[in-house]
């Protein structure tokens, strides 16, 4: 393999913008050579900004470039493993962004897919990259909390999706609470058994409408016994609040938000600090920059990425669990969920 | 009634002497006229650190006591109820520690004897008083958050208590989450439905052969909507971790830990500040300075509590849901643990 | 001497208030046994408020009281160096406010009645006795940030004083910064040797008028090595700004200003904190008390104060000199103001 | 002139390296079209990194250029006033660093060049274009803190320099604290009038002898009235010690030090946060992509910089005037040290 890596991005909306943005000017030895995208201005557009050469509607001309060694699947959630399936078959190794579909069956498949083809396959859970999530578990792994016995995960959206996002996404624990899923099982270096959920309608009545909670809480019992709590809320006015914290027999580790600016201000009526940083592509640029060096090393070097499609099963299996715990208000097993 | 407020205690042990100490010197308008326990000399040594002129084994002797205006309750919990009963039926008004009764028939017979004889009953909520917290409400009450949807309350002891104590106290929902069930509705300003609650034994296995935990997530349904999650652990090696916060539609308003002092120490491995405060009587004097003020205040100005039997039976029911919502893995309603 | 130390204080205005409440309530083994003030009705009126028996109207009646045991002077300024003469020829120890006078002579010739009647004197550096500065001399002490090399104080009043006490207080650097010549010595652990001053009057006209400036920058080189800046403002709007650092050649410590309560607000235009305690009486109060203690327990067991006679005197000779640089707008040795 | 600005970088050594770099991959707009160093490696090596077509050992192929429109310079200090001039005289709009010189003579002839050729000359104060550092002067500017009275910046280096940088270039006062004088003039929008220095070498003795100090602190009275404070030293061993704030009528704005990451770790003797961040390339990596974004765009937009060649003569002459201090031991009026 070349010492470049020759990436093509499928998909050029939102997160292809990202992605394309991150690799092509922050990750060093990675090459974004193609871009597809059905809309093929956005792909035009995209290309233009990043200087990328190659851009297709068809994003089987991607699979069937021989220079390109690795696809980023940045398209909509239904394509996801499909193009697994395909870019796999197709030799190629494959970044794709969470979920890997919203059914088991079509997860598995897919992961069948890469197994025999001997690819590589990360799930782009950006936040297990974020250089203070990193150093969390980085602790948990150094013993400095002694062994883990609780989780607390408080992850607030700056303002929630479109409604048209919501009836297709899979929902606030499929969408969002995602993240915080597989971020409880890094942090914890441990397997979820049981899921028990609380969720209402808080923020907006047309997300209940459309079938989905937008403010949930979350009990998760550990195989090894930590006890983890997740919270999400689809709008917080204050930004986007991130913040995690594993606590153990020896101390506690925890991250704080991190704000637009490093000023205080001091006036008559008391202190005051900038909002947290607000939007998500913000928030997370070192940890998108880390998980497209991550993705390429693994490539260069041959390494089993550290967020695969198991990872990408299991946070899947967690949304299943908690769904069906607020729809019949009970703790779920996920082996309940597991086929 | 004299504009000195003359109070008895009664029980010379360890929260006895905090009462002791903060009425007998931090409380104006206020004058501890006797102490009583069966313990002797407890009562004389605290009565001699205090300045009290008099110490009697039999409480008996503050009940027929005529220049006693109000007693503090701070005996063994199973004489609570008892004590009520009989300080009411005195005609004084009472200051009682938490929790009345570990059984809600008793609670409610001490509440009878509180009405029929018109004496004001404060239950010993001590965090309602602490200064952040009670800013916290302020700042839900002037709708600074907005509509309140969730609560996150982290209440973490420093160590845990003698086993002894465990096989009394009723266990952890009920001689420690009880504060923080407390807080809960105190900081919402509304009623807990649901309850749902997660423990286990990590820290001491002879905790769990005692048939409590020492590790516990609950997660609280309220009335008019929102959602609270309290953590417990009996063991934080960082000291007395004591944290809420409430969020709301317009933003969220939180409590910091307070530090032994306000140093920081800058050296080659990082920035270094002290630990925080480790003993609930440092961290909580202000809030039991406030409490008497307040216990004071409404006796001289013959006010309702801010902290009534009410507040003390609904915790109690709380931690009764908990207790059978570990014991049936399932979330409990109050109405199923109400007589 | 009994266990219990008799004090008698002299002058019932702001800071005699100060000491007696704290002295009657917040420390133990010490009883104000009299209070003496010109004006006799502020003299009952807070002996009535603190429990204190003996009320007059003239000092002398303190002095003569051979069940006094040390005096506390809380009167004006310019009666301070007579009393100390006359309570150290009356055998009283003595504890007395800053400055011990304007005039070098005068204070040496208070201190030499001191030591010829072999009493303890104390003077009332506060400062050093809050836990935060006292934490930050221990951890140079201790080696934590190496050989001292800067120290750096921002001392800042909320509001200037009236006009009237400026006229007769010495000004800027021997009401106010004196505190902070104080604290540079103490936390440096080392002697002046020279000091440039520059000041001017940006706060309020009127105080440049009564002959000194509202806003202040010093410089000191100390013996060792050691360089200090301190700045002073008659009028900060956000508080009592109380801030101080050492920085050596292992790290640096320093303190925090405290703030009005824990919490923290978060909504749309950002995060706020409440306001800095704005009064030194609050922001103090831990701080009196221990040096209410501490002047209490040389006492009883007869042990030299940490800050005495010296402390006084050569906290006024550094405004000497930062009063006559500001004059001659050159740096100053102590050597040329001292007799 | 094309809408992409053809940039000629002239010097690669280490401050060449982070320009090249930043304005490679971080500046939309902007190509930087040709490197030159007489160590001609090292230009090739930093153009292969960083994608750049020419390569020269001589400055003066960049400067006939006809594609270039801009130069960076960035070779060593003795060069830049030359490197300006026949810039200048080429009509190459420049960027140089700082100190332009470090004899105002030279600086002299060097803007007398610029100003004749009509071209735009920015001189690289990053800290300017630091988000804090712009967030307090918009702060200044809005009015939040009232009228600027006090500025207090601390300003600390991790490491020394090696002794032969410190021989020629200029010392501690025109190599570092040249950036605190020129963030003194641009957070308090005003022109210095007189400066007091101290000086002395405590970190290292081959520094003495060298003919420099290591340990600053400065006091400079500006026009309007309003005095600033500036302490360096070239050793803090807890990372790059970089804070300012301004004080005023209405309130205090300031900076906090960033740290490495926004993790906090909880444990028995404490709780610690990481280092802050070590390596001014590093600490202000967003302050140099907004001077070469400021830089771009002034040029197409044939605007004047916001650091102008005076911010570079009177930050000179400011440290002339603190040299001089330290030497006479008095305060010196800026009129003195120039011409």
């Amino acid at each position: 393999m070349a010492k470049v890596v020759n990436i093509g991005v499928i998909g050029a909306g939102r997160i292809g913008k990202v992605h394309t943005n991150t690799l092509a000017t922050l990750v060093p030895g990675v090459k974004v050579a193609a871009i597809s995208d059905v809309v093929v201005d956005a792909a035009k557009a995209l290309a233009a900004e990043c200087g990328v050469e190659k851009v297709t509607p068809d994003y089987k001309d991607i699979l069937n470039d021989k220079n390109i060694d690795a696809i980023v699947i940045c398209s909509s959630t239904d394509t996801h493993a499909t193009l697994i399936e395909e870019g796999a078959n197709a030799g190629k190794h494959i970044f794709c962004e969470k979920p890997i579909a919203l059914e088991i069956d079509r997860i598995d498949s897919a992961l069948a897919a890469v197994a025999k083809n001997k690819v590589h396959l990360m799930v782009g859970f950006n936040r297990r990259y974020d250089p203070g999530n990193a150093k969390m578990r980085a602790a948990v792994d150094q013993g400095l909390v002694g062994t883990p016995e609780m989780c607390v995960i408080s992850s607030r959206d700056p303002a929630p999706p479109p409604i048209s996002y919501i009836k297709v996404s899979g929902g606030l624990f499929l969408d969002m609470m995602i993240h915080d899923f597989d971020l409880s099982r890094f942090l914890l270096n441990d397997e979820p058994e049981e899921v028990y959920a609380y969720g209402n309608c808080q923020v907006d009545p047309e997300i209940g409408k459309a079938g989905d909670v937008d403010t949930a809480m979350v009990t998760i019992r550990f195989k090894k016994g930590a006890i983890c709590h997740i919270n999400n809320s689809r709008r917080a006015v204050y930004g986007y609040d991130q913040r995690a914290e594993v606590f153990g027999s020896k101390g506690m580790v925890q991250t704080k938000n991190l704000h637009e600016d490093n000023t205080i201000l001091a006036t008559e009526p008391g202190y005051y600090e900038p909002p947290i940083q607000n939007f998500f592509m913000t928030r997370y640029i070192p940890a998108y920059q880390e998980e497209g060096k991550v993705f390429a090393r693994c490539i260069v070097e041959n390494q089993t990425p550290p967020s695969t499609g198991i990872d990408g099963r299991v946070s899947v299996l967690m949304g299943y669990a908690a769904i069906k715990s607020v729809k019949e208000n009970r703790p779920v097993l996920l082996s309940e969920v597991d086929k």
